[in-house]
């Protein structure tokens, strides 16, 4: 099989050059610039995997978070089974880069989506998620013309309230649905997300979510099993329950995402127990354009920073973000805070990791003040 | 001069095909896509250009709402004199493709971005703005190195709080800084741009704050003529504005933006006495992955539509947006509507144009229930 490294990306990034190359010092790198701290996220990997492992299951990280080749290398060299995809255009580049067990946690619906998700389990084991007979019916089609097996993982809505199916009699009528297309869609088992229990603040509150839909899960896969149907994957969690998920006995693999490079959503979150603290690992860099008695003006706006879990906050003692607009970020100066000059560098944390990373073509990869790499942000806009 | 058109572009877009070709009918494009209709553009376009030649001033609209080569050339076929860049990395696509008189609205800070800007101007006629005299130094020293002329506008503040000068003294104070480097820094003028004024729902209100500009900048400019340095160009205004400042007796030129594409931000103006209506030209199209009792999800969310003006509008009779996730929106049925179906697809009109523009590699452009062309989003992503 051939799956040339970093092929597509390259022609994709080659016209617009990178703030910054390995060995530049940080005040030298071009901004707004999202910098990746090597030893945060390093110590994020090692500490999540080791405390997965400790539990007897699997991590398959999330890769909508990060959108990196490299980083999806990385997670994968520290014990990750496979990653997870959102988007069939999202897999396909993953699976040009090597890596070769990709569940999209997504229902895949539409014949060109179908049609690219058969493609890719000609090469790689490909699972999707359903909680409709219609999506079975098309991926099940597109599976057959092109004599593929797919994984379908029945998708339960524990309380998200979005997609997936509630009751062990739905489960089975779905379950049952792949029977037709038998050699072609491979029951695999069970995927539960909820994304609103990853960021309840208290963790009795988040414990209490995923015992709850333990409970759920329990009596549908009993169902399931109850007729020969054996979930061999029971996936889920995030970077706010993965230790809850882990600790079911119930959840083989856990699906954590922005692990690797936190955002201020998450850091808000108090912790779970034992569970390893997580660092910051994903930055702003922006440059001061503009400086007035009470406020300074940064370099990036909306297109460098989601706010949809609110502003970005920025790492300079006394002054705070205002405002952002497109191309702007207007900062507060507090009582006490020294005063910033045109051309000063300051830092920013994301509110939100997963759409800040798709604003932006490059990660600059830094250890201490030193670019140590950099890497593109390879499935950036994959929208399909 | 070697500007090979579209040729950045194409090597960006190349590894990831376009979710429809020309003629394909609007319900086999592929989602969530950004459909720009053709019919209300050109409506949009002409109108508001004929409303600002009527008025016998300039019309340079802001690029950095739609990024697109295509659009671009035909504001310039329409009319337009030049366009407005936010950033040197987008004026460059602008100047690859040809269009050879930007104005960056802007400060420009930092060694790698004055190089950029002095570079494009050995091809094309470009203007920054300054509000500080280390940016005069910056750029300054940067035309000199190149040997190049750059256009200096000074930025007044006129109430938006973020970038600009405040008052006559500060403008001479900067006026007076380019004369070191004359040669290579030209003064050109104002810019005066009140990105909150745009948004005033009440037209008397955004006539009083553009009335209370346009005194601030006649004291400011007659400062300046006073000391012999004339303001050729006083430019500013958005498609909120346009009108006021076309009738100000001051402003040589606006900058309108978004007026070409609309969202429901400014969808949610009145309008100013005789100006234009404009129409709805940007759409995203998503297909329904899923459907409950209550509600159904589509297949676009916070990666296709910015979130920063309030969530988009789903155009299907009797339902609503509720909320939006990394790759989902959820919309909830009302009582009288019909249900949805998986494999539906429906328009959403996005809540702000210009960050959810840059979210796309592609427009979509249609015309009734055909796509006419496919347009790449050129400048997507350039941020530096």
């Amino acid at each position: 099989m051939n799956h040339p490294a970093h092929q597509p990306t390259e022609s994709l990034a080659g016209w617009r050059a990178a703030p910054a190359t390995p060995g530049t010092a940080l005040a030298d790198v071009d901004t707004p610039a999202l910098l990746l701290d090597l030893d945060a996220m390093e110590h994020n990997m090692a500490s999540v995997h080791a405390r997965i492992r400790a539990a007897g299951i699997s991590v398959r990280p999330h890769a909508k978070a990060h959108k990196s080749i490299d980083i999806a290398r990385r997670q994968i060299a520290a014990g990750a089974r496979g990653i997870c995809c959102q988007k069939p255009s999202e897999a396909e580049v993953f699976v040009r880069a090597g890596i070769l067990d990709i569940l999209i946690t997504n229902q895949v619906v539409g014949p060109q989506k179908c049609e690219r998700v058969a493609r890719l389990a000609s090469q790689a084991r490909i699972g999707v998620c359903v909680d409709h007979l219609e999506q079975v019916r098309q991926i099940g089609e597109a599976a057959r013309a092109n004599q593929v097996r797919v994984e379908v993982l029945i998708e339960v809505d524990i309380g998200h309230g979005r997609c997936g199916i509630a009751s062990a009699s739905d489960a089975l009528t779905l379950a049952r649905a792949l029977q037709p297309y038998s050699g072609n869609l491979v029951f695999g088992g069970i995927h539960a997300f909820r994304g609103s229990a990853q960021h309840m603040r208290d963790p009795a509150e988040r414990s209490q979510a995923v015992s709850k839909a333990v409970a759920q899960l329990k009596e549908i896969v009993a169902a399931l099993e109850g007729e020969g149907l054996n979930c061999i994957t029971v996936t889920g969690g995030g970077t706010g329950t993965y230790m809850l998920e882990a600790g079911s006995d119930l959840y083989t693999e856990v699906q954590p995402g922005s692990y690797v490079l936190m955002d201020t959503d998450y850091a808000a979150n108090r912790n779970v127990g034992d569970t390893p603290m997580l660092r910051h690992a994903l930055f702003g860099l922006c440059t001061v354009i503009s400086v007035h008695p009470g406020h300074a003006v940064l370099d990036g706006g909306l297109k460098a920073f989601a706010v949809d879990q609110g502003l970005p906050r920025v790492l300079h003692a006394g002054w705070t973000v205002k405002s952002l607009s497109d191309e702007h970020t207007v900062i507060l100066r507090g009582d006490e805070a020294a005063p910033l000059n045109v051309g000063d560098k300051v830092r920013m944390i994301p509110s939100h990791c997963d759409p800040t990373v798709n604003l932006h073509d490059w990660l600059i990869a830094v250890r201490g003040d030193l670019v140590e790499e950099i890497w593109p942000v390879s499935a950036r806009g994959a929208l399909f």
